[in-house]
């Protein structure tokens, strides 16, 4: 904790220094991915917390961390309460925190750490004194911070990725054009892993590379990188007017669109890479990331690799399944630490397997109440125990697809309200599952689908209901997704989304009933197309959790003729036990 | 059509003299109602054409009128095609069309004609050269322009308003004044209405005078309004500090909040009350009309009127309804405009009725797929014909409440695809009207119910599922409404919205089933509150048109009980034929 001492001591020298008064650290590093790197953990190398969400701010007599509900237990083991007030998002806002608190004293932000959006929509806020600092004082104080791996780029053969580099660049420099645009600068490490067919492992659970990208409406792209990562046969794998170049002569390169326009996404990009716009002279226009929607929209090849490694994954989530009801059977209720590992080491022995595509959610009893529980924040993980249920969430990165599950099983007898409420959550999964609907709905007109059963008694739960998947790529991706909020983005043949409704009883216990999804046509009788969903998940619901009295005939077909098929698909894929468990489990309920 | 080329010839001599080389002639008044008092038609004067969307544009050598889908027909019977070319809104957007065709020309506009979001949104097209008029050639020229009516206002009692005007200006002043704002210019004629107790008839269907108005965070009130228009006893009933000012004074009155923020909605607003703003030196604050969301959460008051309203209105529908079909036995098959004057005038005998909600549409067979189709656009109103489906939508105005209501019934043997696509549409009702939901849900998130059954089906309709309906004021009314598009607003208790799902095949028939519903709590057995609807409008739907074989059980027993309550609630208010024909129209369903 000396240590922490030192540090914070060292940034108040730096910021009186640099004559300023307060100075932000977002857990975001410069990428702005869901996951970072080690070597950016700059918040937890200054405050000792771990979680992948917070903010903490200093000034010259105080600081404070910001975390969300998520973190409320794990901040107060890891943070010195005595150097850092703990703050609660949701009671103080950051924003509005300190628009009240810090009136009138200068606020250092790092350009590289922040959104163009995050910084326009507080600009209005007039009263900041918001400057941006060209040094971040971590960066210059952290002695012994970890070394950035230099992982040689994947080449993505072609086979998985059903299109070439070339051909996408053919696409999205079209629309780029369309744009009225003279290029679009990327900053998405999931785009360009797209748009390259080239996937890393520099960032946890991500299969990302961390890289720039210039893409120029005539096709051509310029690849900013450490160079050493760049493997042999490269230049043949991403096709012709592929340069790449150093990352520090990003400006230069950019100083060649003097004069011209160049997109850039506001939500997605920092606030760095828009004042290296405005410093090359270009024109610089908002407008979502081009790679988006077209990555999201899976082709045939990536649906069938989808496929292929869903039925894999399944033979690990059967494994698992039914290694955990066996020891349960001999007593053996282990805790959430070993059925998390147990989890992941039947998933590493799986052909084309990458990876965790998150990490493993295992939560018993009343931890599966906190919906993003991560049994490694506490220093004692939670224990299965008899007459509960015990939910898992997790899912794997595959050569061929990306998957992510999560099933909510009965220990002994669950109680009643387990019972009725995972019914409700499995009958809104069907609904969703089933519905059709025409072009130009989005996710958000389909999450009523979802809820209208837990709705009707009362019931609701506080997450989205489904989100984009990619394929090899990040398990959360845009623009698409399924929830409350107003996601407008219409949903389009391809998107692989989730299907995951959920019920949470506090300090109780919590079920979630989660399938891969894919939005396909549907040729209708009278000629008009309409899109609906195939699932891609086949792993049996638990028949012990589910009220057969509150399913309609219909519901009563989908959940026998799904578990027909699990058994089908995945079946003959099981070594002998397993198999015979799963014949049990996907049984049909009448 | 001598005149018209007359008046074309008189606008562009004045555009000559303005230096305008455009000049744009909406179909808007200043108040910028959906309906406008006949001496406001302008688009009417210049073009003859009487629709109630559309826009015109006369440069040097040409002019154009802008319509949409609805006024294809009656365009071409109103307006000379050798003056206007006929633009279709559809393939020609009006603003990209100016921006593609009358780039680099000074195109004039009056300020007083369109929305202050109007300009925003397309001032950032800096391609265009739009210029303010100061005066209205049109008002200039128009010779027989019909007088101003100089009704007297209608005081409104608080046993129909249920809150005093001065307990409303408190509400709505401390709102303002949360906005941090110290006045807000009300130019929403129904906002004033609503906020002052008071009703007029200075414009067709909507109760409204009009005025325009100042509410200060004090909870004082400038009107500013014909005087003449002032009853006795107007300054008691609207209670203290409300003081009348003739029109003319407006700016005189804002000159005296210089340096003062005054809120305005854009989107509700003329660009003349922001100039107005402007030029008093007064810091302009967009905001949302801080009267709308209180104005539509109907108190207890407003809803017993909205319920009593109801239950006389469906006498006359049901007298219409009677009368019908005993015509049907005779072989007398009206046209549409007999059966619209037979509906009106049953209504105008009812109790309280001071007018037509709006302009009642009867749409005989293939008319009623125009969804807003209107039998006096065309020279020959249609027949109805046997075996068909005719819909009728038609509402009124009473002190009491405001109704609106679609039925549509078989004549004759309808088509097994009538039969079909009702029973669809009539599911999709029915699943809205018994929506539960939690608080914070939108109209956005409910459509769905209404178009599940269609969608399953491959079918859809292209028009909202629900608006909001005012108290004795305008028949659509915000902020919430149930539609596809993305109005977030979520819905409250004593929201009053119409549940309206239909199905339009072209060129064939037109099936809508619409009942008004209000948002009401629901008390569940978890203690949560839940919100759901419950019915105003009580007229059977006709069992004709109902494939059972469609329906579930829980439907069935909808419409049973549905059919009962309209009985015991319409039936004993019936004579005594009209009521054995409910007898009959009610009885139940297996």
């Amino acid at each position: 904790m000396k240590t922490t001492r030192k540090i914070i001591s060292s940034i108040r020298k730096w910021m009186i220094k640099n004559q300023i008064d307060a100075f932000i650290i977002p857990h975001d590093d410069e990428y702005l991915s869901e996951y970072i790197p080690i070597y950016n953990e700059r918040l937890a190398w200054v405050t000792n917390f771990t979680g992948s969400a917070g903010i903490a701010i200093i000034t010259h007599n105080n600081a404070y961390i910001f975390i969300d509900g998520r973190y409320t237990v794990q901040v107060k083991q890891q943070v010195d309460e005595s150097l850092f007030k703990i703050m609660h998002l949701k009671n103080n806002p950051f924003i509005p925190w300190i628009k009240n608190n810090l009136n009138n004293k200068i606020i250092g932000y790092d350009p590289r750490l922040h959104r163009i959006k995050w910084l326009d929509d507080i600009k209005d806020l007039s009263i900041l004194r918001l400057k941006e600092i060209s040094e971040n004082p971590i960066d210059i104080l952290w002695d012994k911070r970890p070394k950035i791996d230099l992982n040689k780029v994947l080449l993505l053969d072609q086979r998985y990725t059903g299109k070439s580099s070339f051909e996408k660049r053919s696409i999205v420099s079209q629309l780029v054009k369309n744009n009225n645009c003279d290029a679009v600068f990327i900053t998405q490490l999931d785009s360009i892993a797209w748009l390259l067919n080239i996937r890393g492992n520099d960032v946890p659970c991500n299969p990302v590379t961390l890289c720039h990208g210039i893409l120029y409406e005539t096709g051509d792209f310029d690849l900013f990188i450490d160079k050493k990562k760049i493997p042999e046969g490269f230049a043949k794998h991403v096709g012709k007017n592929v340069v790449v170049h150093a990352t520090k002569n990003i400006l230069q390169e950019l100083k060649k669109l003097k004069g011209k326009t160049v997109q850039i996404d506001p939500n997605t990009s920092n606030i760095w890479s828009k004042n290296l716009l405005n410093d090359s002279g270009c024109t610089v226009k908002y407008s979502d990331d081009p790679c988006s929607l077209e990555k999201a929209c899976k082709n045939e090849v990536e649906i069938k690799g989808m496929k292929e490694c869903h039925k894999r994954d399944a033979i690990a989530v059967c494994n698992f399944l039914a290694w955990v009801y066996k020891n349960i059977e001999l007593d053996k209720l282990y805790d959430e630490g070993i059925l998390a590992d147990k989890l992941d080491s039947f998933r590493e022995q799986l052909n084309l397997f990458k990876g965790l595509s998150f990490n493993t959610i295992s939560a018993a009893g009343p931890n599966a109440a906190m919906c993003h529980y991560n049994h490694k924040n506490h220093q004692v993980p939670g224990k299965i125990k008899m007459n509960s249920v015990y939910l898992f969430d997790s899912g794997g990165q595959y050569l061929d697809g990306t998957t992510d599950i999560t099933r909510t099983i009965a220990i002994g007898e669950p109680s009643q309200l387990m019972i009725k409420t995972f019914t409700l959550v499995l009958k809104g999964h069907i609904a969703l599952s089933l519905a059709k609907f025409p072009e130009g709905i989005a996710g958000q007109h389909l999450d009523t689908f979802a809820r209208q059963y837990l709705w009707d008694c009362g019931y609701d739960f506080e997450h989205g209901t489904g989100h984009g998947v990619g394929s090899y790529l990040n398990v959360h991706e845009g623009p698409q997704s399924i929830g409350k909020g107003a996601n407008n983005v219409p949903l389009k043949e391809g998107m692989v989304l989730s299907n995951e409704p959920g019920y949470y009883e506090e300090n109780s216990f919590g079920i979630r009933c989660e399938n891969l999804i894919f939005v396909k046509k549907f040729n209708k009788v009278n000629g008009k197309n309409l899109l609906g969903f195939e699932n891609l998940t086949f792993v049996p619901f638990d028949k012990k959790l589910i009220d057969v009295n509150l399913l309609s005939t219909k519901e009563k077909k989908w959940i026998n003729e799904y578990h027909i098929e699990v058994l089908n698909k995945i079946g003959p894929l099981l070594e002998f036990d397993v198999q015979n468990w799963l014949k049990n489990a996907t049984k049909p309920i009448s």
